[in-house]
């Protein structure tokens, strides 16, 4: 194996590239039909006072905390798709008041919550890299059946920032045979999925038992989204998931209205 | 407390800058008395065929393995700065022969084993935090004491990139009063020491049995460095280490020739 040019290093400058051309193709999907455009990423929205110690949270924690963009306080437009607007762009919001979940049923808007004090932070989906298993005959399994991916919080502890100082992993599951987990660790490895969760942390059963996750799937259990049966003989593969921030919101307790996407 | 411009994000544009900024201000010292420059930087020397791989382990753990700069294969200059050679700027190396290290003492340079195949690569290092603890009068107890810094292996798994599928954090100790903390933190979340492992990774008691380490800061050992005690009433305060890279060459039992600093 020789040192293949297309995985070395990027410059900060390509990294620039990789975010503005991931932004193009990924983030916004305008439809052509006149419906309003979707946002293609997980969202969370926080007190500004929080920005900074956010921002550094992903920047420790970059696989579970992909963060794409952060606007301005009191800004709900995203200068990476022209003509989007956070506070009604994704399909449901979650709220949640001093640490804790204050939506039962998720808003289709959070235009009554949203204040000049708020920060909004776009953070890279697995909706790429799903396309691109889907393409290379990969179909995750809640996919063929039309649900939301199965999601755990692990044990595995998020590296503190600031005010954040307790929180966990979030993944999300899909099914493989155990001779397809390096082809899809590959596949999802590449350079343009860095900020989409990249590959893998945990895989087999093993992996499930190392990452505080395996009773919950003995019970058929998740903690966010569906449950999702594999195959005979299929093992579990877990990818870093965007609903982490989220999770680090309600283990911190954090203060004043925080919004966000709702998972799945 | 306000948007703190300063703790505002950094654009890739910035990150560059910084990175630029840190090469000048703390990477090099070259004496003026005529001795050799002496790298303040830690260094892992790999296989150009596990470059791939070791960059994108430092992209998703960032905290521990902060990559400042990656050679070409076979390039031993830096170009951050003019005039190194890192096969003989480094106070002294570990040779690590198919995961197992080769030599019980340090080696002066690594003129030998270098050769056309390898890539090094440049991780930051507490040295310009420890010179901002100092400054604000916490100066670490290794320091007065003139001993390397205790270091440990803890349970925190490194997220698996490539053929580093296993690895732990390691993390290196400094004692303060538990009212000192919040300061300590504070210090060395700085932006300007992001890319130097940043604010600690947990701290107190409850953080040292949290990561593991508990047990043998109790029978006073160290997994690197020396063991260093506190004064009464003391805590110990973790930061991510850059041993780390090694310690995931030992525990992923890299094939070939694979060279470092040596800790400490």
């Amino acid at each position: 194996m020789t040192y293949d040019r297309d995985q070395a290093p990027l410059s900060p400058a390509d990294r620039a590239q990789l975010v503005r051309r991931q932004a193009r193709a990924g983030l916004l999907t305008t439809s052509t039909s006149g419906l309003a455009p979707t946002i293609q990423a997980n969202l969370l929205v926080l007190p500004a006072r929080y920005a900074a110690d956010f921002y550094l949270l992903c920047q420790r924690n970059p696989v579970p905390c992909p963060l794409l963009y952060a606007t301005e306080p009191g800004q709900y437009t995203c200068d990476l798709a022209k003509g989007s607007d956070i506070r009604t762009d994704i399909p449901g919001y979650n709220v949640y008041i001093d640490g804790v979940l204050d939506t039962p049923e998720p808003k289709e808007d959070i235009m009554d919550e949203w204040s000049e004090e708020h920060v909004g932070f776009l953070l890279g989906c697995s909706y790429s890299f799903e396309t691109a298993l889907v393409k290379a005959g990969f179909t995750p399994h809640h996919m063929k059946q039309n649900k939301a991916v199965p999601m755990y919080t692990t044990n595995i502890p998020l590296i503190p920032a600031g005010v954040f100082t307790r929180g966990h992993y979030v993944v999300s599951m899909r099914w493989y045979k155990p001779e397809d987990v390096e082809t899809v660790r590959e596949i999802t490895r590449h350079p343009r999925f860095v900020e989409q969760h990249g590959e893998p942390i945990a895989w087999g059963w093993e992996g499930a038992a190392k990452i505080g996750v395996l009773e919950k799937m003995r019970r058929h259990e998740v903690d966010f989204g569906d449950w999702v049966a594999g195959d005979d003989g299929d093992v579990p593969v877990f990818w870093g998931c965007g609903v982490t921030p989220q999770q680090a919101v309600l283990e911190n307790a954090i203060e004043g209205v925080v919004m966000s996407h709702k998972p799945g």
